[in-house]
């Protein structure tokens, strides 16, 4: 299905909608993918989009509305009866019931509550009570869970009765009386074991699991190195409380990626799309940190009126400073984010900051010297030989390469050490990329270059 | 599992082996997950690992093989014998072994080839030919197919009798008698099904399918959008020729993020993790964006050198260029990081750059005119009354803070609007980003600001 296919599909359900045909167009939108029945009900305008929701059976309704965005949904909530709107949060997957619950305004959740039956009703109140970034918040309660005594013919069985409402049943899990997680199997073991197999027998019980309280980005790693499809979720008492499936991670996925790009950029994250969000939040996101590092660069500015003198003594000094501060910040820039992102796949700990450091240090030397000799070069080859600017001397050129050696290596240790040092202090290290890390390495550059000045220069 | 857990485990399993008690060690490999066994070879001597390497069992050993870095599969390669390699070979996963032999040295992938059975080497070979960027190089031949006359028992039976071998058993694929795929079913669905249904009935005809030719990373979206577990591939004629499952598309996922991280801290990205990669080849990969944008801030320089005069007029204004520097610079990662992660993401397409530059621009506007009246309040109070700094006028804050303005006007114009462009003209937006725009939006706010003191100052 490319996406070309699917602008000719929503141009011949428009036409349906507007002649009027509503048995052939239910008839095609009952045939599509939830997903793609969601995007076309989002192009629609709001009554157009009721009427349409209401065309579809219970079952395609609450898969489409769990596709819809929060402002769809309380849309269609407004414009649906008690009894359908009760059909749908019944047929929902407990996950996508609480999640919607989070982001509806609070008059449309008492709405929503009072229809729900008692039991969803109790089920969505506990749900709601992990907070936003743990795994609770993630977790489903409908898995299918198996008893270690049962054979496989029962399994199955079991599985193919109670299989319908469960989010997924290719992991069963085996629990105790007391609903404690005793192993795991998949419904692949099932299959490929005889029929008289007992699960003991079968089941692995090196369980990997996850509890309500983690964050939920550490489920991230566990699905990627283990190459799960589900992973069990127990609570302080070690019970089986629900699962996390596979989809729902890769939704985390994409969600984290975009918050750190966002918080290496200084945005504040948004959990909705661009296209979604007004001029005045997309403001409010992107203003604090503007202001924050604007002022932070005043004392960049400081350092420059410092050495007003050193500077009108030397004008050539001056044109320098942009090539200097720049190169200092993209050097942090590569460090920073190498470590921000390989901190959050994993792949570097804080006891590896010695190591880090120490490599970073190389490359920097490796990258400073590399500069400053073309730099050297380009100096006195196309600035005062070409362009004929005899300002620029040997010894200005030795000042600009011996700043640009010493930035750059600056720039290395303070970006890699910088964000494990966060890490460790328990703050977010992606807050401490790119931006701020430019402006420390701004300033401490422009004290190195007037320092060295000084020295060399006798300015 | 915590990783203290696997810690104490590592140690003990070392403890096994310093002690030479194999039997038991042998045991508790046998029984623990195999990305863990890789984990803990990657930990040993080259000796040591190959002798732990050959205490496993076939199937074990090709499990774990499969989790290890190439050069640890190329260590183990080189210690085992002829039989054991092929061995391992027949057991791995197709999609692995291709992966292995794009990264083994050619005398180590010769060697494999020789040994491997003639139909895995045509495989291997077939799948070769796929370009690393492509759908082809990540999808595996090892699927489950059924034929539509058959009914819900003959195709569990079929399951269970070839399962074994197969990726993936719970998506099962409908081809014809010339391999052209006319429907999917899942396990799910045959599970609940009636055991003499016939697959025709039951399976779902708009099957949604990729070309062994797209881009790999197209297949992020259609796995988050539709929650998907695998994706059937065909080929130029439609015929079905693989799949690819959710496991592999997370590592693509975690790579494309990655590299998208990478590309936007200006270094060429790397597909080994970080702590694997040495000094040289760090260097490598990020020299080339500093020294082309060290080049490129020269320019910037030049601006400021040829307004020397003015600034030599009025020295005050020296000190504002880092904060507009910066604070342009800001803007633009904002806007850039942003618009790339949506475009990577389909939140936003080609179609949306008018209402994505106008919403940018009044977001501009906005964040230009706060940031503006701050500085103007704080260069008049604390700059000019509190530190009594007598060079700061009404004239010059205003001349600052109306670059202020049009620099984050700019900023964000170019920042939203040229990941866009170049995205249309075929190349990657993520290079676009931020530093970049950054050299981009410097020399443009200098040239704003010298201009807007002439108009103003007469200088």
């Amino acid at each position: 299905m490319e996406n070309k296919d699917m602008e000719i599909v929503h141009k011949e359900l428009f036409e349906l909608l507007e002649n009027r045909r509503i048995k052939q167009l239910q008839q095609i939108l009952e045939g599509m993918n939830e997903f793609d029945v969601a995007a076309f009900l989002t192009e629609l305008k709001p009554q157009q989009m009721a009427m349409v929701f209401r065309m579809l059976s219970k079952e395609k309704g609450a898969e489409v509305f769990a596709n819809l965005e929060v402002e769809e949904q309380e849309q269609i909530i407004n414009s649906i009866t008690d009894a359908e709107l009760a059909g749908i949060i019944e047929e929902l997957y407990l996950d996508d019931a609480v999640d919607m619950m989070e982001e509806l305004p609070a008059n449309v959740v008492k709405r929503v509550m009072r229809i729900a039956t008692s039991e969803t009703r109790e089920l969505i109140n506990q749900f709601l009570r992990y907070p936003e970034y743990s795994v609770g918040s993630i977790m489903t309660a409908e898995y299918v869970d198996l008893k270690k005594y049962m054979n496989v013919l029962e399994s199955i069985a079991r599985i193919r009765r109670i299989g319908k409402d469960r989010e997924t049943i290719y992991t069963c899990y085996v629990t105790s009386a007391d609903r404690r997680l005793e192993g795991v199997v998949t419904l692949r073991e099932l299959l490929l074991a005889d029929d008289d197999e007992v699960i003991e027998n079968i089941m692995d019980t090196k369980v990997i699991y996850t509890t309500t309280t983690e964050d939920k980005e550490s489920v991230i790693n566990l699905f990627s190195d283990y190459d799960l499809l589900a992973v069990p979720v127990v609570d302080k008492e070690g019970r089986l409380v629900g699962i996390v499936t596979v989809d729902d991670v890769i939704d985390v996925m994409q969600q984290e990626a975009t918050e750190d790009f966002e918080k290496m950029a200084a945005i504040t994250p948004s959990d909705r799309p661009y296209m979604k969000l007004g001029v005045l939040e997309l403001w409010r996101n992107r203003i604090p940190w503007l202001l924050l590092l604007m002022i932070s660069a005043t004392f960049t500015g400081m350092i420059i009126s410092n050495f007003e003198d050193a500077l009108a003594a030397q004008a050539a000094l001056m044109a320098f400073i942009p090539m200097l501060m720049d190169t200092g910040g993209n050097s942090g820039s590569q460090s920073s984010v190498t470590v921000v992102r390989g901190l959050s796949l994993g792949d570097i700990k804080f006891a590896d900051i010695g190591s880090v450091m120490w490599k970073e240090m190389r490359v920097g030397l490796l990258s400073g010297i590399s500069l400053a000799a073309i730099n050297f070069i380009k100096m006195l080859l196309v600035d005062r030989v070409l362009l004929g600017n005899s300002d620029i001397s040997v010894m200005i050129a030795a000042v600009v390469c011996l700043t640009l050696v010493s930035t750059v290596l600056i720039a290395k240790l303070v970006g890699c050490s910088l964000p494990m040092l966060a890490e460790k202090l328990g703050f977010d290290p992606a807050v401490m990329a790119s931006p701020f890390i430019t402006t420390i390495v701004d300033a401490l550059s422009l004290c190195v270059y007037f320092s060295v000045a000084r020295v060399i220069l006798k300015v």
